[in-house]
């Protein structure tokens, strides 16, 4: 919340840094349990569950618009914690499977179906108590509100790509709350992480589908190429390899 | 928070018809404390209650958009509950001049002057953590997401006259928080809006500066017409001078 | 939390009766997913989503001390919700052995086992964050209270069975909460164990496991002598079987 | 609620060693409208606005028992963030005298008189909403679940003098909560006190009278001896008068 945050890799050096210092409080001690492959996507896993947390989500109905990997991760979170029907949404194909393989009821490719066909298939007739918007796409929020329950509550973690406009009779009408996320509570954020992935071997599956390849270092060229390309989930740099 | 409600003088007779049928939960005694004055202006102040408690307030600074009556009212009802700097905005020099009375610390005529100023003359350094939107002014919302601080927390209960686009990009990286208000939890703010009055001698007086003239019924017409000129606070008509 | 509630079944006639009338608003229908013999048992089921949803339980450890129906059911409510450790306490190896299958990671005689042993053997260092006392027994909340951490919240549904003291130093310094539990928000739970339920093939496998029977209704004698004897789940008494 | 916290005069050296040295995070620069003498006593204020925001007291009806320093402060601030009615406790004629001056509307010297008889003489019918402990004596506790109002909160800040028994079926069957509150959210209360003292000479008022005595601090053996006696306010060294 600090409005002079220092971040690692923002606003002082990172990991890309030949030599990096941070503080002592930055640092967490894994339990066994987590793979350093795991470990190493805490980051993008953490801003997954500090949006995914942002509301209690128990018997819930989650609406998860993007389905990049934090979106997809969300999607594994709020399964764990006990919402009832996830719905998710996207425009490419691959990625809409994998949110069927983390948990979503229903995926909808929106180049061509409306989120709306989806609820009705589940049984819904009220709208989504819980929306996330994970992809900053214009198009996404105005469709998200169009698809709330009254008194839904929006956590929205995808920057916006541009300007757009909403509905905002709705937004007061039907009594919505949209919460803008950005970082993440740490070690709220660690503790929880730690906990789903120890306890969960569903979690750990789930999460582990987000890492589609782990790299020696060396080939850390292949690896920035293969970041690149859209549709990927993380690429893993293994510094034990150089 | 049902969508299918069911509100009196919405969708169905209210005070303006002959006869009237309401179910008994809806009727609600108030203490003796309470003249039939303040008695009946408990609707608008409940949807001033409604938002001004929708975040907890103790020692926060707020701003409110918009001086008609309910944003009047919730500036006396934050202050009431303890919170620190309270800046009101308006276009009309009078209404601005209730709000000073209501408890503003600092007032803004947003057609001359700048919010930023008035946070710099109260000392603040980081921005509004509670806003209040009353005015349904396009301009409000982005003036006020401007001048937020990170993990501010917004109540709109201003409809809005028109379309209008805002810094979607602040409202995610500043962890903004915007909740549409409409209607109001009706035992939970008759209960709060009692309790105020009961024991405030403070909030007696500021609720009935709301109240800018008492009528007998039979000068309806009268009435009408002063509610219906801009800038005027409450009328009463009273039924027992028919 | 009516000062003046008056029960079905408590304040006024209940199933027993040869007829019965009930509010509207008393009645709920049951999504398809489930089984009449579910639904039979929503009320301490009811019960049990209230008590473990009385805090949020998402990567907490959980200790529930008393292994009968309703404790069973609050370990599968919250492992579906996002628990990390789960114990559980009774004095009952069978009460025990379905505690386990419920979902506790740990389970403890306290006849002969102490509390302190199984948070050893989980890896636990600080102590639990929740716990839900479900037995009544006068030395189940001070044992408890001895293995909270420090911040922990303790939902009490046990009915005392008799008066006892506790280390109250204890409960302030170590800033523990407890709160009592008395019936239930029927809303609030109806939703949330239908969610439950018609989401999670491992909910409606848990919660039949404490249905004990299902007997003809002319067999009630059977049942209600089954049901007095100490160790049984929920005997159903099936009424199309006259 | 660290288990391992390392206080500053209770684990480390405080300010009567000859030397300190403390984190720079413990350090706080107070407003112009905060005198050294009100600066002086942030800690026991801190005590008292932690306990008195421990659960939202807009409109609720307040029990305080015993009203030494922190209760008669804990008084006022309930009084400040809007409470409805408040009920203070005590054996002693002058603090029930002090406490009158804080804000209670009843005052009960329970050696001699009944709490029921103050919400009686109040006009209230159901109980408190909001319970302060303050006293640690073993009569307060029970006394207060007596009066409390179903669903009641009690913050639990005296630390009992010896061992008691309560009523748990009461705090059960009445779905009581009991928090226990030691030390306090620094940063939270600092910020908290700062903005109460700043905006409202009610409370500065209010809370000065806490202060019982200024003196210099080659003064100091009677400053200690006025402290031990009973009955009397906080004793404020000036160091600058060595």
């Amino acid at each position: 919340m600090c409005i002079r945050t220092i971040g690692l890799g923002v606003q002082r050096d990172g990991a890309y840094a030949e030599y990096l210092t941070l503080p002592a409080t930055n640092v967490w001690v894994h339990h066994s349990d987590v793979t350093p492959e795991l470990g190493a996507i805490f980051d993008p896993l953490g801003n997954a569950v500090h949006t995914a947390l942002a509301f209690p989500l128990v018997g819930e109905d989650v609406l998860v618009t993007g389905c990049g990997p934090i979106g997809l991760m969300a999607i594994a979170i709020a399964r764990h914690v006990g919402a009832r029907f996830i719905a998710a949404t996207d425009v490419s194909t691959p990625r809409l499977e994998l949110a069927r393989q983390m948990g979503a009821d229903a995926v909808v490719d929106v180049s061509r179906e409306e989120i709306r066909d989806a609820q009705r298939a589940l049984g819904m007739r009220e709208g989504f108590d819980i929306g996330f918007e994970m992809s900053g796409a214009p198009s996404a929020l105005p469709a998200m509100i169009d698809n709330m329950n009254h008194g839904g509550r929006i956590a929205m973690l995808g920057l916006p790509t541009g300007p757009f406009s909403v509905d905002w009779g709705k937004i007061v009408t039907h009594m919505l709350t949209v919460k803008g996320i950005y970082g993440r509570e740490m070690f709220e954020t660690w503790n929880a992480m730690g906990a789903m992935l120890q306890t969960s071997p569903v979690m750990r599956e789930s999460i582990s589908r987000i890492i589609a390849e782990v790299l020696p270092a060396r080939d850390w060229e292949k690896g920035f190429a293969a970041a690149a390309s859209a549709g990927t989930g993380k690429i893993i740099l293994d510094w034990t390899e150089l």
